[in-house]
């Protein structure tokens, strides 16, 4: 119909990448992958064409439960005893479990979790939030510091909108690590902000390397204004744990070049063989009153990630140091817009910080469950880097964190221009071949952005053990039948 | 300090009201209350003065199970089957609540709400709201163009975004009812789309006039782009419930006028005594094809209010009618940047769009709990209306609808000084009054917007009957004093 207003808005012509869109839809939910492989079942049932394989693995999407891993036993019995508290009679639950029940009701109004909460969140939830933190980084943490939210996504876009201002070489510019998770430059795209692309160093294990920072601050600074440097650690799609001393050298980066510092660390509890995770509110505090009274940071965390992967119930939050009070009654504004973050996702929230205690009875279950999914999570980064370095053209870096490998491929030229001759990414045009032949959905590593003739995919370690040894094989056989292919 | 990119932010500088943010924050969550609340109990301890009440009530959030109402039993014993499937196998559950939570989980990814869903929502749950449109309305409804959301403000955030461009006289221009919630305001400020502001006719029962209509958009072509009316239908604040004809008429002005129509529909169960509930898709598709096929329309409905006022799930849906294809794929992008909205929330909207139906187990139950909340909100809306009325100097339509009274105060002159004075809008003075001297909270008039030289308030019909009684008589003494206060 003529009567569209949405032919000039600004999301319609925001710019946002399509490939992005293409990485956001295929990691995040099932509509490409869904059209892949309806097109595959057309083709099948059309053509009587038989597929070479039965089924379509999703190496593609950061869903632990939607791989098959089981959600751990006291969250859920906790969710059971909220949603339904005629429950807090029955015997079968264990009493901690009807004792955080208890307590997250009495906090809620009407004691149900079907009222609102205040739109920052939960209050003792958010002491529970600051308990965690300070115990992680043995440093204090003011409840009134946190703010709960749908997911991290939600806290990210929320504070990337506070910080975005100014017009034309004044406009904000926003430090993005290449390879990225696409919801920073979709954001980005969507609030008109200057998307500043520093790259991680593939050759040192995708380490943050302060030139390289430096380089894309001077030369953001001929046409916007540099104010906010984005990390994710550890790292997606890159799986890289920074060091302490790499945190520390953006600390001071970041107070030298006056940035605003938004630390992803939804992957926290995803730390892999020697590797351990700094928090950059810890490693802050550290550095001594010079920093941690003045550099500005917020860090997020997610109920998504780490050994519960709990995404369907969108719980997350994010600390905010050093912000200004009055920028603070802004940032509790823009969240009462949307009224509050689900409480449920709250609720889980709360257990994933508050869980259960070497005294209580659910304490042994938790922790075999946790360990037993984060143990598997390291066999399987092992494993991964392992495979992937015996095929001639693939380069894996170690999986130090997080849940995902990106190895560099490489592509014979004729394949590079078979590509191009179709309009696709060479890698782009690798995954689809991939997914037509071996029935394995990965991420092209166009979508995460990359080094200009480099080429990569983007695979979770989240399949179980033996699906993913098949995958790798897989992945492994049709990447030397690829290169033969096209060398020919 | 002073690093923060902040200070420039659009949002810093988006001149949202803080009386309208006032307004967001007691009806939403604690804050200001609480803050108040807790000023005069710091007066009473560092003072001595005790206050004349026991209780702060809070008749200012429509938030219903904050207010002592019951969660619909199914609704929660679906949740507690979903958060923990071990549960499937307890005879305390009726039959019908586990086929609908198997059937969900088997809809979800890994069995499990843990995983995220398609962007869109999970596909039989926007399947069963279209049957649920098609079965209220007698009209097709397609699973494609329903959109599930982390509650309707959500989506109408979405939709708004998607709908609002260019720059100077050519700025979209949203029209919006006076008085409104304060939701629209807030984020019409927040993407600077220009407010176009028409009066809801009082004198008439809050009735929507089109000549009305005609001289806000004739006025806003002066300076903007008018190009979406949003209506709200039953009423909030302002309780009415719009006729068949008036939504004709409405829909003939759009067409007219070229106008993207916003429905938020989301209290068509809160409807009382002889009125009747039309949707704006079922009136568009009875003016035949020349109106179905061409004037776009988005409706949203929600949890959180009706017979269940599920606020703290955050489900929600949108369905979008003749939006062109090239937009659809704008806003499935929009929404997956924030990956999906909660599961559980999704989980919920099923039941509230497909619960129990004759033939099962648990429909007696449903539809007894059902039509005691419905009732008994019918009770108190004519109760509210008969007690005010019978006050000198305030005047109260008939609550048709929703869960609100808006009744128009007269406020003495010199009332009318003294909070000017104070630097108070006159019914902000008012209703502090009220709350320092009985206890009550209500939300002033001037956060919703009202006709200049007019006052109100907005109180929610919520209280249960026999605390309502006491409200309604505490707050008609109490305006039967102040009055006379002001007038000697």
């Amino acid at each position: 119909p003529a009567t569209g207003p949405w032919q000039e808005s600004s999301v319609y012509r925001s710019g946002i990448n399509l490939n992005e869109i293409y990485v956001l839809l295929t990691m995040i939910n099932n509509c490409i992958i869904s059209v892949c492989y309806n097109v595959i079942v057309s083709v099948f049932i059309f053509q009587g064409a038989k597929k070479p394989f039965n089924e379509v693995i999703r190496a593609n999407i950061g869903d632990a439960q939607a791989m098959g891993q089981k959600p751990i036993t006291f969250f859920r019995q906790v969710m059971a005893l909220c949603s339904y508290p005629e429950l807090l009679e029955d015997d079968k639950f264990p009493d901690d479990a009807k004792q955080r029940a208890r307590r997250i009701l009495k906090a809620c109004g009407g004691s149900s979790i079907g009222a609102y909460s205040a739109s920052q969140g939960i209050e003792c939830i958010r002491q529970d939030v600051s308990r965690y933190i300070e115990k992680r980084d043995g440093f204090a943490s003011n409840p009134d510091n946190i703010y709960l939210s749908t997911g991290a996504s939600d806290a990210i876009v929320t504070i990337l909108k506070l910080l975005v201002a100014g017009e034309g070489s004044n406009r904000t510019g926003v430090l993005i690590s290449i390879p990225q998770y696409p919801l920073y430059s979709a954001t980005l795209a969507d609030l008109g902000a200057v998307q500043v692309n520093y790259y991680l160093n593939e050759d040192s294990c995708w380490s943050l390397d302060i030139p390289e920072l430096k380089r894309a601050v001077t030369e953001a600074r001929q046409h916007c204004n540099p104010r906010v440097l984005c990390i994710i650690n550890p790292g997606n799609p890159t799986g890289q744990v920074q060091s302490k001393e790499c945190i520390k050298n953006v600390i001071r980066f970041a107070k030298e070049e006056r940035l605003f510092l938004m630390a992803d660390e939804v992957y926290q509890d995803n730390v892999y063989r020697d590797n351990e995770f700094h928090s950059f509110k810890k490693v802050l505090f550290e550095m001594g009153s010079e920093f941690s009274s003045t550099v500005e940071l917020a860090s997020f965390h997610s109920t998504s990630k780490c050994y519960m992967g709990e995404c369907g119930f969108r719980g997350g939050y994010v600390e905010v140091i050093n912000l200004d009070p009055g920028v603070k009654a802004q940032l509790t504004k823009l969240v009462s817009v949307r009224l509050c973050a689900p409480v449920p996702g709250q609720a889980l929230l709360d257990l994933v910080v508050n869980p259960p205690q070497p005294d209580e009875p659910s304490h042994a279950t938790f922790m075999k469950e946790r360990t037993t999914v984060l143990a598997n999570l390291a066999e399987k980064a092992k494993l991964t880097e392992e495979i992937f370095n015996t095929v001639p053209g693939i380069k894996c870096n170690p999986v130090q964190g997080a849940m995902y490998t990106f190895p560099q491929i490489k592509l014979p030229q004729k394949a590079i221009n078979k590509a191009k001759e179709a309009g696709q990414e060479p890698d782009m045009y690798y995954c689809m071949r991939l997914l037509e032949e071996e029935g394995i959905c990965l991420v092209p590593g166009s979508g995460f952005g990359q080094r200009k003739g480099t080429f990569h995919f983007r695979m979770t370690i989240l399949p179980p053990t033996e699906k993913l040894k098949i995958v790798l094989k897989k992945i492994s056989d049709f990447h030397v039948r690829f290169t033969k292919e096209f060398s020919e």
